[in-house]
């Protein structure tokens, strides 16, 4: 598996070899963006499309064959190993996954099962790597903490009250319900691996809403028991989570190849705070994809700048593409980076001082 | 004026000079954690609310009256400057700020007007300085960034996307935008303090959506100009933003007293970030509240422990009070820490070493 990815830049820059190229591709670059996509998805149900071999095939290839991107992300959702776990849950349009029956005590969290049949979606694995050939793709799963407070809260939650309450209040709960999670995401990812993904990322939608004492002690063993899950795998992993920067430093586990940047970091502090151990991938803000051309390369530029100085880069946003991006505005970006990137690079490695984070990017 | 407060716990420790006492009061003490404020409320509509001086007084109190906490904050809202420039602006219950018209173009931003009558606010300013007697009352306002977002987006925005676009895009635009919005902020300020407040908190909800760079460059300047509309009134100053972690040393201006520091960050970390000529104000997770009492005990410890270590610590939360939240919770902490505040803060200044900032808080 991943032979044929093995020498690709992204893979290369997430080992942390050298590269002249800037591998870039796009958190949610598959979806709500693409007309094609809307054109596909128009009347189905999102978790239904996240089981469908053709419909995930095809949504994950779209971007790659539209923007010439450096690597395709499986099309799935945070939530698809815990419906592959017979849990109850649905997205609703517009507010994101509803859980029929949140998850608050013991006797619930010991209702969560193992994980399902996930065979339409491996199909869709290896159907995606044999028409990708060099172009790698990227596993995905949630990560242990993001999973367990859609559960807890029953749907989207800004502060995760509830969560944390549990989390503070009922530690053996909250160990338990981490565990199981954590081995729902696990197995996920393997099988996905063993299906043919070249890498994998780990999405920390909502790490961001704690400090970094609580991190480390509620939530980071469990994104560790995710990665024991695939530790004999050979894949690069990305560990990525939004308004992390109190985290980076936590995040950048022994067993994590690439930490993602949120936007709202500057990628020097970030690279400085993740350390001279792993790669770093990010950080245009993804907004920047709404101002003139102008001002997305001048942001861009500064980004690639900042991230010659890592142990290797791999451009992206530092957060999902917004839905009303337009397509066309990153082909264009896509294109450019490819043209430009390895100069920008260039000259920043041979005039350091150009790098200095002091451009707002 | 705030001759009588002169000698407040919060006042002295805003100024830096040494207190036993630990001042404490909550963000969104005043509103819907409070039974008497709902049934007070029920049916009006927010922003009449805050243009009625017996409301407005009322709601001030109750949370003072409650908890006995060692300030009150001015119950309003963050675009109450913008309606009475003349902008047309509702807030919906579940949804927001909204505004009729979004400002997009220098057109749009030449129609803002000037601040207009504020005479009944003024007018419960001055009724609550006599109530209040010595306890403090901070007045409020937004940050030009977060006025200037709404104006931009409707409404609320997770990303402030088009509000981002157009700052990067069309920066006169947006100049001439934050400068009228500022001198809006800063007039309704300055009105409060010759009203009778006693200090004043400038809230920059959104902030923590930008880099430091460009706060820098797109924000800071004009909150810096809201501050100049008070620059010779004798009132400490507290400046708070949510997410802020990446912000706290470009948001430690010298016309600032105080930083609030949000519930993300650990508050000795903040405190290094703010450095030791400024206060600092927080910084208890509100989730924290929904806890067990020993949970919400163990970690304020660990909040006054860390902050013995700064010029001075005013506690609080590290964002508002969640609707849900238990108002005798509220109170018995109070009661707590002014009870247990000076002795846990006295051991941590005897025994620097327990005010590492380890103990999750």
């Amino acid at each position: 598996m991943a032979g044929a990815t093995a020498d690709a830049a992204l893979i290369t820059a997430a080992r942390g070899r050298p590269t002249t190229e800037v591998p870039v591709w796009f958190m949610r670059q598959a979806g709500r963006s693409l007309p094609e996509y809307r054109a596909l998805r128009a009347g189905g149900a999102m978790l239904d499309a996240c089981f469908d071999t053709d419909l995930v095939t095809e949504i994950t290839l779209q971007p790659v064959r539209r923007h010439g991107v450096d690597a395709a992300i499986l099309f799935s959702d945070i939530v698809v190993p815990l419906r592959a776990a017979g849990v109850a849950v649905t997205i609703e349009a517009g507010v994101g996954p509803v859980m029929a029956d949140p998850v608050r005590d013991a006797a619930a969290v010991a209702r969560i099962g193992e994980l399902g049949d996930t065979g339409s979606i491996e199909a869709a694995v290896t159907a995606l790597t044999r028409q990708l050939g060099s172009t790698p793709l990227i596993g995905f799963c949630g990560a242990p903490f993001t999973l367990a407070s859609y559960l807890v809260e029953g749907g989207p939650s800004r502060e995760h009250p509830t969560t944390k309450a549990l989390m503070w209040g009922q530690p053996a709960v909250w160990q338990e319900l981490l565990e199981r999670v954590a081995d729902l995401c696990g197995e996920f990812l393997r099988r996905q691996v063993l299906a043919g993904a070249s890498a994998v990322q780990i999405f920390d939608s909502w790490a961001g809403t704690l400090n970094r004492a609580d991190y480390e002690r509620f939530v980071r063993p469990y994104t560790e028991r995710v990665l024991a899950h695939i530790a004999d795998l050979p894949v690069p992993r990305i560990h990525f989570g939004v308004g992390t920067g109190e985290l980076l430093s936590a995040m950048a586990l022994p067993q994590v190849d690439v930490v993602g940047v949120d936007f709202r970091v500057s990628l020097a502090d970030g690279i400085a705070r993740i350390g001279a151990g792993h790669s770093v991938q990010g950080n245009l803000a993804p907004a920047a994809l709404l101002a003139p051309p102008a001002v997305i390369r001048e942001r861009t530029a500064a980004i690639i700048r900042q991230g010659a100085t890592a142990r290797g880069h791999i451009m992206n946003l530092g957060h999902g593409v917004l839905p009303h991006t337009d397509a066309e505005v990153i082909t264009d970006l896509v294109a450019w980076i490819h043209e430009e990137g390895p100069a920008i690079r260039a000259g920043a490695l041979s005039n350091p001082a150009a790098g200095d984070g002091k451009v707002g990017a």
